[in-house]
């Protein structure tokens, strides 16, 4: 049979509870508690079990991510990171993957409910008023990763979209581009959407190049929608020479569909991504690109998750990481 | 106060184990008191707490599933299918990244035992003793997707990897080519490698192509070591025309190299790739590969695993699934 929390106190002489706090609290029971109840749990090699800590702790040990979609190459490089952290912190993980369907997501916000996950983190999707009052009403303390929120105090981690962009639409212009298209994310449905768009409206505006801000077409999330929409873009406006793509599968998108009207990148067109998705330095050609650091982004927000979970609050609100222009080949001077 | 499945018994007028069966197995309760509990159920709103049901039936309710690389996009497909199985059969997924380690993989086994999962499956990695035994000591029952075991009688799910690999040398043959190479995986630590080698030697002997047999290279996994690996098997053997990688990300890696050297795939050295990534469509040029059924085998790994979860056994040991040559553009003829 196995040793149960009881049989521990029983043997360390102490309530159910000390051996409870030792688990969880040791600063708060004095050492000679604390290293009888040790020595029980090594003698006893009692492991404890979550159904029963659960019952007793009212903590699961387990975080959860919501993934909007895992086919998506960018989410790869945060679940790592927030797996990373969570397996630094003593959590599980549990990832779920939403497929940005409302229903979907509010049920799996009961089955983490049910489950008693500590926290959650919530990656790169719209927080929408059902999510978030479902979420408070569960009680579980949860991080956006890749999104924010400004209708509610929900604690952030993502990189500033709009100078990423302007970044991004800058660097085209200093190549001697003046006719710069845009293949973005719909405005709907997408968080970094609207300011990627401000970033490149911004960097055309300050640059005199106003003529070249209504080129811009959007696709959602997928290397074929952009393909299309690259073909939209293109109909409409043969003169362009660089195109922005706000993330690297739609910059695959619009290369693919270059490649296919026998248009050379970047001899003829340059197209600059976002994202530095591990594939961008596989492709043909390698991606100029803005990267993100989202290995940091998961593995930060895991931590923020895990301050809330510990202390009930976080120190910073909303967090910026930084993004960095990475040069390859698929741009060049015009 | 939330109600409890004690509530639920009482008002329905039946033992808790009643309850129990009603929500797990409702056929072996008579329609009489299956009725009155439902009815229960509904007028008290009860929902089950997963840790309490957890210590009364032994049941989570959740499926651990083990991933070797979440960074490997081979893994999204299979993700996919494992989780809408999940949603069609009642269980949380829990997805964890084990970066093919042996310590943090027996760490993950501790951590399903401990949340006693009900079952678990393990993607496409060897299964060593070590795995064997502490799976088999937790009993929880567990599926092996894209991988087997002729050691040990383990459920498993996977394609025919010989013969997947004969057809894509064959095509490579049927087009013209007699000097081919490979990329395979490095034998040691891959379930795939070995089969995918015979399947190479099979295709090249059965043609009299005996002496291109031993141009092959081995690469682990990634990109980036394809990429050396083709270079070191196009320093040795130049006049190789054509090249069967044994995964996608290795003909990326491949076609990557030759790009750098310029020279050009299909019309100098014709590539095929092995996986059918969503990646391989929009590559420069599109892959031609073998696909692999990767949400199929997903999702019937779940289905297997449910199956031993339910019954104590499954129908079929080891279960193979079709393969198919999808023709793009990354090979011609000679």
């Amino acid at each position: 049979m196995k040793p149960t929390i009881r049989d521990v106190a029983k043997m360390a002489g102490v309530s159910i509870s000390t051996v409870s706090r030792v688990m969880n609290a040791p600063d708060t029971v004095v050492e000679s508690k604390r290293s009888r109840v040790l020595a029980a749990i090594e003698e006893l090699q009692y492991q404890p079990n979550s159904f029963a800590r659960g019952l007793i702790y009212k903590k699961s040990f387990t975080l959860g991510l919501f993934i909007p979609d895992i086919e998506n190459i960018y989410y790869s490089g945060i679940i790592r990171g927030v797996q990373d952290a969570c397996i630094k912190l003593g959590y599980s993980l549990m990832i779920c993957n939403t497929d940005r369907d409302k229903d979907r997501l509010l049920a799996y916000i009961d089955a983490f409910h049910e489950k008693q996950v500590d926290g959650i983190v919530f990656a790169s999707d719209m927080i929408f008023p059902e999510y978030y009052e479902k979420l408070s009403g569960s009680r579980i303390p949860f991080v956006l990763v890749s999104s924010h929120s400004y209708q509610y105090d929900i604690p952030s981690v993502e990189i500033d979209d709009k100078a990423a962009a302007y970044d991004a639409v800058k660097y085209l212009i200093e190549l001697g581009h003046t006719e710069i298209g845009m293949i973005g994310f719909n405005h709907e449905n997408s968080i970094a959407g609207p300011p990627r768009y401000e970033g490149f409206v911004q960097a055309l505006t300050e640059c005199g190049l106003e003529h070249t801000i209504k080129r811009v077409k959007y696709a959602s999330h997928r290397f074929e929608h952009a393909y299309d929409a690259a073909d939209e873009l293109f109909s409409e406006y043969p003169e362009i020479t660089a195109i922005f793509c706000v993330a690297d599968e739609f910059a695959m998108g619009t290369i693919s569909y270059l490649n296919d009207r026998n248009i050379s990148v970047p001899d003829q067109v340059s197209v600059i991504g976002f994202d530095n998705l591990r594939v961008s330095d596989m492709y043909i050609p390698k991606l100029t690109t803005i990267a993100q650091p989202t290995y940091d982004l998961g593995y930060r927000a895991a931590e923020k998750v895990h301050e809330l979970v510990t202390t009930g609050s976080v120190d910073v609100l909303r967090e910026k990481m930084d993004h960095e222009l990475i040069v390859r080949q698929s741009c060049r001077e015009k």
